[in-house]
């Protein structure tokens, strides 16, 4: 059906070469997760990790119980890993449908060990310890107590312990020196325990930090691991949208709600639809762009929900667009990255912000160029 | 099931009584429309349709001819307009789910009238008139056509013509006297047709503003539509999200990504399982609150994908939270409109970003309240 909606297009076989391109650097005493919370960043979890499974993930991250009950009925083999932790009262849950909690306290220690009891049976679980995120993890106390009771994990079969980076894409900071180091101190003793810390920057920092697990997610996206160098992953998502009406805005006139934005001179103007509701951040108005064949289209005055206006005074009027044509939002010319750049944001978030409303088609075939409707 | 996800709480009722205050404000002599497009402003459009419907409405508006398609599935009486205007080569499915398209182009109108001598009627449209949004909407030169030509809408049935204010929510602006003016000496050349002009905050400017039908949108909702004074709309949703983890960060410590927090001395912290997956603007990260029984909790760091971190140092320890309480996001100490504001944006991005992730609950009652599991 033509439609009003956008299309989004989502590259599963660039996903796939993401995935083996990060499993190839870290190599083969390292295994490489999935991380695919939050609907894997908002681009289809029921899609992506069947991709992933392809590719050869057989660990998959998840940020909620409710996340990793979903995924256990698209992939039944995975081991599936909830960052967020252990619910008080949902213990069973985990159990049942054999889901892995990362476990940040030791009152979860302790749920969970009377669970193994009265299951009678040991279950599994990684150990989060923190190193200066101050987020999720086992503090320093409560490391210490465990160390100093021999029962404090019993019922537990620890397949990981793992921590997390902070500023793993800074080159500059030393965050990432000073949590290995904690990390290390503590890891020393969990003999023959497996080890887990990268992230998908952190796999790009040093192989030091490798360890026995990464845990990549945005990498696996296409988003840039390594923001000082050009980003070695494959792109793999396209986002357009269909102009609704190409209109002449008179010099001195505004356009768009409170009248932010006034013309100095007689411009053309492309009406598209797509808004702050389809997640085109609304910060993005007057400052970000569309594209129209390689041509950046500024975004005149605040985007509308459903909306937005760009200006096509600097492209040569015999080459469009013509309403129907669809503009690029994330593409060749504008990666995600970009977009929050003028977005004052992460390219993280584009990605999960991404609306609704937008034609979704997968792509399998790198070679095979699909043109939406 | 007791789950790491937010709650998100609908109060249906409150919606209802929003609709029927708005009605009584304009009075019997002009229509109150629904403006039900993204969702209903993200809250869910089978649920909330059928309640503005009960509480008398009869027109809706929505943005996408997908989501006309859809509306009609919920409501098959209803007079539903499509306010993104009528698609290329997709003429005919406004026809065929009895959709209103609100024209915005000469060359739609042009199409819907070789749609309409094709099916042998005449076809319902609203006409959008531009008044200075320079967004959608009919432009000077197109009326001029029109007017000359006593052909030019011949096959249409003009329903309504209509216009949309850039400013009414501004009090000092004189944006909305300058585009009535412009709006009455187009509708002198509409002798009988009925006219539209009001969104939400045009309501509450001027009666002379709401001529046939007034379309709101975010006052029904609970946001408010006269920002300079209190809200006079009820308040309709409720979020609410789980704290995690409890810790306390040492004097000189750091909390979430790229360290962009220090704190000076001891700090409480609560780790709430809600991010900007789930709506929570990225951009709330260091500056906006979390709420526990009407203390504010500030937000300290980066809000992540799935989880954020808050301040509990201003709370007596022995009220609490424990891991498991549910905070406050949205509710009696913090209106939408509150976030939107901490987060430099309007309260509508702030609904239309509402995640995916949340258990929502749909209350009928107004006095029953219902406890989030």
């Amino acid at each position: 059906m033509t439609a009003h909606s956008g299309t989004l297009t989502i590259d599963l076989a660039a996903l796939r070469e993401n995935y083996l391109k990060l499993k190839n650097i870290v190599g083969a005493s390292c295994e490489t997760a999935a991380v695919v919370k939050a609907n894997a960043y908002g681009l289809g979890v029921q899609q992506m990790t069947p991709a992933l499974w392809q590719a050869g993930a057989r660990a998959f991250f998840v940020a909620l119980l409710e996340e990793g009950i979903e995924l256990r009925k698209t992939l039944p083999e995975a081991r599936i890993a909830v960052l967020n932790g252990l619910i008080r009262g949902a213990e069973k849950e985990y159990a049942a449908s054999n889901l892995i909690p990362v476990i940040n306290t030791l009152t979860e220690i302790k749920a969970y060990q009377a669970l193994a009891k009265e299951l009678g049976k040991k279950l599994p679980a990684f150990l989060h310890i923190d190193t200066g995120m101050n987020r999720l993890g086992l503090e320093d106390h409560e490391i210490k107590e465990i160390l100093q009771n021999p029962q404090a994990t019993e019922g537990i079969n620890i397949l990981c312990i793992m921590s997390h980076f902070t500023s793993s894409e800074e080159r500059e900071s030393d965050s990432c020196a000073r949590q290995y180091e904690a990390f290390s101190a503590v890891s020393m003793n969990f003999p023959g325990i497996p080890r887990s810390f990268c992230n998908s920057s952190g796999i790009f920092r040093d192989s030091t930090y490798h360890m026995d697990l990464v845990r990549p997610g945005m990498a696996l996206y296409g988003l840039n691991p390594t923001p000082d160098q050009k980003n070695p992953m494959h792109p793999v998502i396209k986002l357009e949208a269909p102009v609704m009406q190409i209109r002449t805005a008179q010099k001195g006139d505004t356009c768009g709600y409170n009248e932010t934005y006034r013309f100095n001179e007689e411009a053309r103007l492309a009406v598209v639809s797509i808004g702050y509701a389809d997640g085109l951040l609304r910060s993005l108005s007057n400052t970000g762009s569309l594209f129209w064949k390689g041509h950046a289209l500024p975004i005149r005055g605040r985007i509308s929900m459903d909306l937005t206006i760009c200006d096509l005074s600097g492209v040569p009027e015999n080459i469009g667009p013509l309403p129907g044509d669809h503009l690029e939002i994330i593409g060749p010319h504008q990666s995600a990255d970009m977009v929050a750049c003028a977005a004052k944001t992460i390219g993280y978030e584009i990605l999960t912000s991404l609306g609704s409303r937008y034609a979704r088609l997968y792509k399998n075939e790198r070679t095979q160029e699909k043109k939406p409707a």
